[in-house]
């Protein structure tokens, strides 16, 4: 199928992840070709937990670093996370319907060969390092998004 | 007007699934044909407040289905909630000018012929019977969702 | 290049308009036709902090006038505002990299030409008179945003 699909991720948060990474993990099983422009807070969802680099970012940048979400586990709900009961009461229950975890999907969505894509002003805000992200990612300006989105069949804004 | 428009309700909001209940309503006043495609939280939309059948259900399952809103009325706003007093603000207010309610236009999507959809996965982990659903959806893969939304004019995320 | 993009904004969030705005100015400077349809909390986008009348409001009507952020630097972040502490830090942290701020990248638009469009069910419902809003907005109904998104490329609900 020539299709293609372009999805940019705004949101940082557990299930708005999961909705995206299902969408392009069930895409690409379908032959559809996938685009995932993450900015703001969609680039926690991108950090890899092992790696923290302080090198060139500000004191406001360094806060900001320790203070938000590393990686996919780390994510909140966008509602009812309740202290996290509510992020970990999902988690049971989707590990009691077998169902894959988010990690799962990002790492499904790497496999399968989804394009990555970060938001270059998002990450010069953030002050997040190339070294401190997927490997795969490519860091873009908002140009080459909407290049990108033109050209997809569909497009959405998570 | 040979035109499709698909929406994918993931929130489970008042304020979000009225916009997106205010927009497949316009649509089909214009012969517009409209699928929803309701995952994760937007599956509460489509509770029945009358349905509830614990048979099947996992203790998280029963817990989840006990504190979670039950339709349309029971939904919060996705800001400015305050306890409650935001919402009903709002409906105040939507009184105050004759607007329809939300149940209101998720009775007139079903009465237009709307078709909506309930995502599989989305079910499965939250434990929602069919039979506590209101009676028009179709449970779906998100394959299915994709080939639909590959084949509409405009798909938004709600 | 003969492109269109049309963007329904829902929040009325700093982080969200900055990321409409962001893709608007963005999608001009490459000669691409930008409309935005600012709903239900995307309305306060558009307010002029100077500007407030009350004539022909109700009581619930004044309150929401009177507890909703006044145009663009009021409104909050859509996680992690903690107390405005976030909406400063981010604000600091586009300061120390040049970046421009939201309330630039609305006026950048307005100057670029982008039609601003206000939903007239939510003004109704809020309350918010046409003086009260920046003078760039023409009021329609969701018909004409429909028309509208079906004519477009790329259509994003923000």
């Amino acid at each position: 199928m020539d299709k293609r699909l372009n999805l940019l991720v705004f949101s940082g948060e557990y299930d708005k992840a999961l909705a995206a990474l299902i969408i392009a993990n069930g895409a690409k099983e379908m032959g559809i070709d996938v685009t995932m422009f993450f900015a703001f807070w969609g680039l926690l969802v991108l950090r890899d937990p092992e790696k923290y680099n302080p090198h060139g970012k500000s004191l406001f940048q360094k806060l900001f670093t320790l203070f938000t979400p590393k990686g996919t586990e780390g994510l909140t709900l966008s509602k009812m996370n309740m202290g996290w009961v509510g992020q970990m009461m999902l988690k049971k229950m989707m590990r009691e319907k077998n169902k894959p975890m988010l990690v799962d999907f990002l790492n499904g969505a790497r496999k399968k060969g989804v394009k990555f894509y970060g938001c270059k002003l998002s990450q010069e805000v953030m002050g997040f390092g190339k070294d401190e992200l997927i490997p795969e990612v490519e860091i873009i300006e908002v140009y080459e998004y909407l290049k990108d989105a033109l050209n997809s069949d569909v497009q959405l804004f998570v």
